[in-house]
Order: C-alpha cells, then structure tokens, then sequence
C-alpha cells in the first residue's frame, strides 16, 4: 500500500460560491475519492489545521504528497516548507497540481521563478503524450480534453524537466509542458498542469489517471540512504 | 509475472575452458538462475537456435529481453535485429550487458559508434550509484566492488543517457558511465557494463539486483500506442 | 567563418509547378541565401550530383550540413549515409529539416521510427520558445507564427531531445516538439520542424535566423577525438 | 568582450600561511591573470567589500560571473543572493568551482543539498571528458591529471545535471561528476570540481582552458525575455 497525503490550501472552497459548487467538500476530497483505495492508503491535510497537517509524523508516514495551493502560497510556514523539501530530499514523493507552482515548496525544490503566462477563459485544453514509454502515460488516449480550463503558457520558468510527459495546447494560441517529471535528493518530483478550481478537472477520469500514475511513478525506491561528508579511502594513496 | 527472455550467444562457453568453469551452462543459465522466479517467468534463447531462438512467438510474449554477446554480434542475422528492433519500438524492455555495446541491436538504438577503451587485468572494478532515487539502484549499497572484472573506459561513443545511475571507477585510473537508461519508442533500454565472461560477475548478489532492478523498470507501462501518418484535424480551421 | 553545407533532394522544385513557384532555384539556394555571408562560407549539395554532391572532400570541407529531403529518402545511396554518419560522428554538425525526420541519415542517428502525424491543410503553426536561455533562441521573439504550414503532430517517434528549444501549436489541434538537439559522438544534432515545399517558409526571416543560430550551435567545438580500444592501465594494478 | 567578474571571498588568504604560499593575491587574482584578456575584460570581487562587491551596477556589467567560496558562506548576505539569483534568471552566466558547491547561491539554484563526500589527502585527480561535443571540452587531451587535489566523491546531492561533460577519478577509490551543466531561467550554470586552497590548481593550463570554455559557453545568448502573466488569447476562443 503507497500511503499518500493530498494536501490542500482548502480556502477558494470555504468562500467562493463557484467554486463550491464543484468541490463542495474541498478539491482534496475530490482527489482522495478520485484516486481512491487499490494499491493506495489516503488520507487529507489542509492550510488551516495545526503544522497545515504536516506533522513530523504525518510526513514520516507519506510515501507521496500531493499539493495544490493557489491564493494563500505565503501563508504556508517556512519550517513545515523545509520540513517537506527535507522529506523530499530522503525519498518522499511529491505531486504538485495546477497553481502549485507558484509554491514555496515547488519553487524551493526547482530554484527558478516558476512563473508562466495564464489566462481564465473556458477554454479547450488538449493534452497530448510525448513520451510514449513513461508510466505516467499509462493507460492514457494519446491525447484528451478538458473542454474547459484555465490556461498556462510558456515560458513555463521551471529547470528542463529530466523527463517531459505531456504537452497541452490551448484553444487560444499557446502551448504548455504540462507534465514534467525531476529527482530531488532521493525523492521524485512531477508537476502536472491541469485544476483549476472552477472548473470539474478532478473528476475527469484521465486526469485522475495521469494522477494515479504520478503516485505510482513517485513511491519511494527503497533506495539506501548515501553517506556524505569526511570519507576515508577505500584504495591507497601513495605518499608523494 | 514479468516475461523475461534472456539471450546469450553462448559461443566462449563452448569452446573456452577457462569460461566453462565460470559458466558451465552457459551466462544465460546463470543470469536466468540468479534472477529467479519472484515475479519473473523466464526463458532463455541463444545464437545457434533457429531464429536465434527469437522468433515473432518468443518476442510477442517477451516483457523484457536480456542480451549478452561478444564474439558473434556479427552472426547474429539483421532480420532478428530488425525484429528485436521493431519490438523495443512496441514496448518491450532490453537490458544489453557488457559486451553486448557492440551488438547490432544496441548500435542500431543509440545511432553511434558504441566503442569504448578496454583492458583484461583482473583488476578490481567499484560501481557508484549517481542517482540515488532511480529505481534501479532501489536496495543496492552506495557502492560496490568486483573484484575482478575487465575495464571499460571513457570516452563510451553513447548518446548522453537519459539517466545516469551508475558511474564505474577502476583500478588502472579510468572512469564507465556504467548503468545509463534511454526511451526508445514505447520501449525501455538498460545497459549495464559489468560481465566479463571469465569473471564469476553474474553470481553477484549486487550484480544480480542491478538487473532484477533493471527487468522491473523496463517492464512495458501498459501505454496505448501512438497512432502515426495522415491526420484529420481536431479542430476548425480557417480558410486563408 | 564557418564552411556550411546546404544538402536538397531538389526533385519537387524540377517538376511540381507549384513548389517551382516558390523555390524556381530549389530549396537549398533559397537556404543559401537567406542564410547570407556574415560569417558563414555556403555551398550546395544535391541528390542527383555525382555522390549526392557529398564526397569525401566535401564533407571533410564542411562543418555544418544541412539537410532536406523528402520523396526521394530512398535514393540516398547508403554508402553516402554511412559517409555522413562518420563525419558526425568526428564531429560534423547536422541540421535536419521539416521532412528530413524520415531521411536515412536522420533514423540512423536517432535509432527510431521517427514517424509522427501530418496534414497539409494551410493551417496556421505558432512556434513557441521553451528554452529561452538557449544559443539557438536567440534574437528570436517568445513565439512566431508561420501562416500556412504543414501540420507535423505529436507523437514524434524520436529519442527524447537532449535540449527541447522549440514547441509548436497549430490550428487544427495539435502540438509538436520542433526544435530538438541531440549530441551524436563529437557532432551535434538539430532537427527544425518548418519547411513544406508549397509554402516560402524559407523566406521567414525567423526561420533563417533560427537556422542561423542552428548553424552556430552545431559548429565543432575543437575537442580533441577520444581514444578507443585497447588501453594500458594509468595505475598500478595490483595482482590479487 | 565578454565581461566576466571573479568572485571570492578571499578569506583563506588572508589567514592561512599554507593557502598564502599558493595563493598570495588571493584566488580571484589568480583566475583573473589565468584567463587572460583574449575575448574577456575581467574584474574581481570579495566577500569584504561593500555589498560583497556585487551591487547592482556590477552585476548589470557582467556576462559571466564565477564563484569560489568556502569557510564564508553564512557570511554571504541573502540579499546579495537574491540579486546574483535574479540576475541569472535574467541571463547571466554563473560558474560555480569547488567548494561553491556549498554556497547560497548554489544550492538555491539547484534546489538540493548539495553535499558530498570529501577528503583532504595529497591524491591524484584524472578528470575525463565523457561529453566530446561539449564546448566546454574544447581543446582538451580525453583526461588530465592534478596530482594533487582534496577529493570530492559520489553520491554529490545536485539535480541530474543537463549535460554532464567531465567525470573524476581520485585515487582513493571515489568518482566525481565534475563538470556539470544546467540553464535556469534564462541563465546558464556550470559547476567544476577542481580547486582546493592549498593547491595549485588554478594555475594549471588545463583547468584554465575548462573555465575559458565555461564563460564562453556560459555567455548570455542575447534571447528575448519571456513575457509572462495575464495573457490575453492569441486566437479565437469559442463561448461553450
């Protein structure tokens, strides 16, 4: 059993009528029923409970987190945002969705601006595979829809991504990398574009696949810890 | 169950005694004994076998195809290239190990020339993991040593991988990018340097990891086949 | 001042009306211009010359090829492919043009298909820059528009780009990875997506200066050619 | 011209007897006369001078920064930090060498620990080129020496690097991933090993001749800066 956290700002549902007409329990419920129960151990954790429920021991017990922020970014604790980039650094996975990257954590754990170009329109999104061969992909259409979502442009300022997994073209003219997968420390980071909070992404069945995937791909190795610092030799050095 | 083929020339383990005491049934038998049946339902297929034992019914059933050769890449019949080829285009994984860089089917992948330095000097070999969070080194120590082995050096004609997991040093003061990782279609290719043929390097435990480790990653992903050639737009398009 | 081989099948612009009123001189001259003189010293090759105008003495003058081709892959003799696979090899640049993807010297380097999805409807391609740090953007807006192109779709059968520079949108739907790099021996590889031979793509100021740059990139760098084979030890080995 | 700025924080060699003797004017003076003038108008900064002699006007003056530091690091002020960082973002070049690899900067652009094994022994480093076509590997033998260095070894906690151009070999027993590359933002990174304070490394022609190689490569490519925010539709979008 992968055993993941679905965190969530959880503020755009307390107070924005739209958006609680879609997500009435919060877009981390959502998310939690979508991926659901096989092969996966869920729970939630929110903005607003103590540590934003990133215990010391919530994230001892993560193999995966998944993160969507938006509107309250600076309000999540710098501790709890070293707190995850540590955890990520000793092989905890980490999914970040849609506006997430404009998170600390996000930005911290890719060292660029992650800025991009946006645009809120109700407009098709198409999302094509371009790696044919990666997991994430598995099971997927070579492309799919969203008939309408908000849209995000290049330049996407984030490193070249160690693996490019999807491409989305926008009704309006752009383009996106819109998923992207990097390794952190001993843990594996994948961004994935698509949620925006008005509209019903994380009900679509291939978006709740490409997510599934994501935990899958993201599970920690079982990879034994590297020793770093003062080393002695292992051959002998000769006197010079 | 993975469906694992491993081929093998086996040509020096008929004809040279100093291998025969290393590989009495050949480096198949032992690659297939020391992988064992956790997961794994294997076969093996050799050079002097009717199609090179890789006939379109062997293949089609081949989740993963392990290749080792040396003295007879050039007997090996470009028609069972092609059809290896085509199958790694389709999604089946290859591991290529040691001396199988110069093999028709690994030259036709990677596009280059695949050369490297080498030396016989029973001369101790030291694999560094680089890449901590990859799964094929998931278990392994940080590093480990055969004591005797052949060495590959640097420059390997390769194009750059798109993961580097382990990096070899050796005694006589050369460096191998000796675990590198590509796409190629829908399939996933492994090459993994060590194996000399008078070396006992595949009753390694860490050697034998390496590749279980390997056989799991380049397990086909499940993907839906790209659909290629003439394509009717998806949207409208306006008449300039 | 960099020695710039620009190598055209020129078949279409001898017997298609409509692609002699585009380029009445051929593909390659129009390149040669538009490519100009302010560094660079350009010469023309063709398929129907002695050699496809690509002899020893040729491609040992020349430090960056072009390439475009298209209906006549076939009738590149091999032993010219293999000529130009070597010079890339020792360190020649290649520049791969539009419908040069399914030329022979193009699936050699890359070791796949490199088949993807077409249409020739008049619609509209909007390149965009997702590697703005790299030499081959520069002076290049964030995105251009070409009004009527070719439409090449995703999924594009090649290795996963060494450095991804250019995304294309087209109209009908779909997305492309256009501008793509890959290092092959001590040459470097570049394959530009624009070009169909009914369109004067290769009057877009810039295509050209996308070229331009390409030419620049792929320039050798000097390095001194790698030793291969047989290799005395550099350090002491001890006997065991 | 390209403009390049040296700096250091210039603390060993003000303190150390061992490190004077190498180094009587500090490393940055070193580096400075070691690079010479053919292409590059060079100055130098250090950590005591006035905003550590990185104001803003300097670093709108420099193409290419280099960075060597080692016992300051905490020393370095956050705000400078923030500067150097959106500098690079908006294009400069950064050459981080040796003990950098600990720096703010550093480990803000990779977004990783940054750590390492290390050694202080009098042994022998052979740096090889595994990335021929690297320009960064221009006119280099395949491998040189250092006969004496502190040894840096495996797992060194960074992103998988874009292009990996040197690897190490130290006569302990340890490899190094010693030349590495990135672009972030508009920015290009390159990271080199070498370098220890009571070495004579930075007189060595062959180190000289990487970091020659490295400003150029690391040179601004004169791109265009990407536009990013609201976004107004580049084509039509349809009311649904």
């Amino acid at each position: 059993m992968v055993k993941v956290t679905v965190w969530n700002e959880f503020q755009h549902e307390k107070s924005n009528a739209e958006v609680i007409a879609v997500y009435p329990d919060g877009i981390h419920e959502a998310i939690k029923a979508g991926i659901g129960t096989d092969g996966f151990e869920v729970r939630t954790a929110t903005l607003d409970e103590p540590e934003h429920g990133l215990t010391e021991e919530v994230l001892a017990n993560t193999d995966v987190l998944i993160w969507w922020g938006h509107m309250a970014h600076d309000r999540v604790e710098d501790e709890i945002v070293e707190r995850v980039h540590k955890r990520v650094m000793n092989g905890m996975g980490l999914i970040v969705l849609h506006s997430g990257h404009f998170s600390k954590i996000f930005k911290k754990l890719m060292g660029t601006g992650c800025d991009l170009k946006w645009r809120e329109a109700n407009e098709r999104e198409r999302i094509w595979t371009v790696n044919p061969a990666h997991p994430i992909a598995a099971g997927l259409p070579e492309y799919f829809n969203l008939e309408r979502e908000e849209m995000y442009g290049e330049h996407f300022d984030i490193p070249a991504p160690d693996e490019l997994v999807f491409v989305s073209w926008f009704e309006g003219g752009e383009v996106f990398r819109s998923g992207c997968t990097w390794h952190r420390g001993q843990g594996k980071v994948f961004y994935f574009r698509p949620g925006h909070e008005t509209f019903p992404t994380y009900y679509n069945p291939n978006v709740l696949q490409v997510i599934k995937n994501g935990i899958r791909w993201a599970t920690p190795s079982g990879v034994v810890a590297p020793v770093r610092g003062n080393h002695k030799p292992l051959e002998e050095i000769k006197a010079k």
